[in-house]
């Protein structure tokens, strides 16, 4: 059994709680089994943003399927 | 026109969201155009505050006036 | 005087923040003089945790006693 | 909508600029969606080259489909 | 010809070395042109394993095919 | 006599060497000493640029006046 | 229930993973829960050992006790 | 109240220490309520000065007004 | 035989020498084997200090006892 | 067969590029077996150039001679 | 007495700890006083080589004839 | 001219100035041009040392002869 990790950024107009969980849904939606999440980096999107965009930049590992 | 990219530390006596947020109500003061933030560090001051104070340093880019 | 630091990992079903919180709970109720905590890093686990579990691993500075 | 990162190394025979925009072309022709590129390193093949092959490793992000 | 990096973990019950094996036998599985592997970072799982899990993040280098 | 530094982002629709050019250009409008400059990262803006908009962040560092 | 992390150096005329496992060896000597593992620095003390003495730092995580 | 960080290189032809407080003493002139600084890094010129210049980059963190 | 690090920040009126030796000279108050310190970081706090403290921080290696 | 690796400093008034090139230019009059090359910084020299010069750190891998 | 650090890869078909060990012999058939090893990075070769070649970068410090 | 960097410890019983400049005074000995020299890292070796040795490792930059 191996890992395997990908990259996501997700966002939210709330927190940066809820933009983490936003990519974690997201993977959830296609990959069965995630087994954890670490936060690379916090971010604020202001410029192109309606008011300001909370984004949570979080590496996912997930188990390989045989 | 150039990007600009400065360092401010927010505090909160509520969250991490409100330290970064109190930042970027200071920068907005003073700035026109902030376009992102990223989040540098959180911390807690806890001996010289009252109670626990969220810290959290961001540094904020904005573009230059010509 | 001299400072100490030491590194702790506090969880949460709600949150970073909590998760912080946790970490910070716990070592204040051993420790006399905390005086600031650094958060080394946000993390969530989900495989093993009943829904997900919020991470916070963090570094506490607290003074040493002469 | 949330956003993936990957990493391309892309190679030229002129120069480093090139190279980042073969990887970036290579990304563009699979991906619909790329809204940034980051470069993390430079780099030159000698030995297993015909003369100079500069190198760029770039991480593409570009936005996941619903 | 542009390179894809991707990252996975490798297990084994025996050694570090055995880990990257592991991780790099996964990926041969299934990729055609690996070229050439990076260890990020070796650890050891020891709550949740039968005795010691050695394991082994790689980053898998290999030619994408045009 | 002390040196200060700041942190600039210069962008340009041709090459990474044009990127760095713009922001030291920008600082030398305002700045009569400046001494050296280091690259801290480029990137290539796509989805909100028109073609690929090459940017470099560059640290400026320059004599501060009596 | 909280992790601690405390940083030890295990040591081997043999070989990295027999250092690492020398280091995890101590702590389980005097700890209950020890959950898992990360490996730091690898190295080898030549001059003031008798032969190659390998060397691997490691971050030992651990359930603090209520 | 919000802090702001800013960089500075002081010099000096005598210690690393002198280098340091001719940087701090610099801040000082011009802003009120500088917290603490960190030192970023050490350096010495040698081809361009007179002798050994110590160099040291700190960073100055002070209360901005409001 | 395995050694154990702790990070210790020791405090100065006079330089950042004095610093490191302060953290020194507490540790092996309490510990016999200390083997060699590596220094993390010097700082200096300005505005909660009489005039200047100067802070280092260290690592501590020493000898775990049997 | 093992291979050794130094740093070099190129420079040239006109690109990146050709700093980069500079440097292996150089490494390659005095050294047969130079396989490939990884840039660590690029910077720019003002003050004391003519004019503004580009520099590219690199590190040189290159074959020991038996 | 003052150290030198220079930095070698060496390479086996078995295992980390031999590419390592490759490396040290090296260095000690040109130089009499190694002194300590620090690891910088493993990885594996696979598209050049014969089967899969072990890697392991790692810096050699020496003590300096007078 | 292209620049070499090379990396040396120097030692002193006193100070960590006193050991940044022992390796500085141990490079001018053999090489004519030093430019500039980066501060890597201060320790203190203890065990092995008669009192306290403080050392310095710096990174030594000098101009190549042609």
């Amino acid at each position: 059994m191996v890992f395997k990790k990908i990259t996501l950024i997700g966002r939210s107009n709330e927190s940066f709680d809820d933009a983490a969980d936003d990519a974690i849904d997201r993977a959830e939606e296609t990959i069965d089994d995630v087994h954890w999440v670490e936060v690379e980096e916090f971010g604020v999107e202001v410029a192109s943003a309606d008011g300001r965009e909370y984004q949570a930049e979080v590496v996912v590992a997930f188990e390989l399927q045989e």
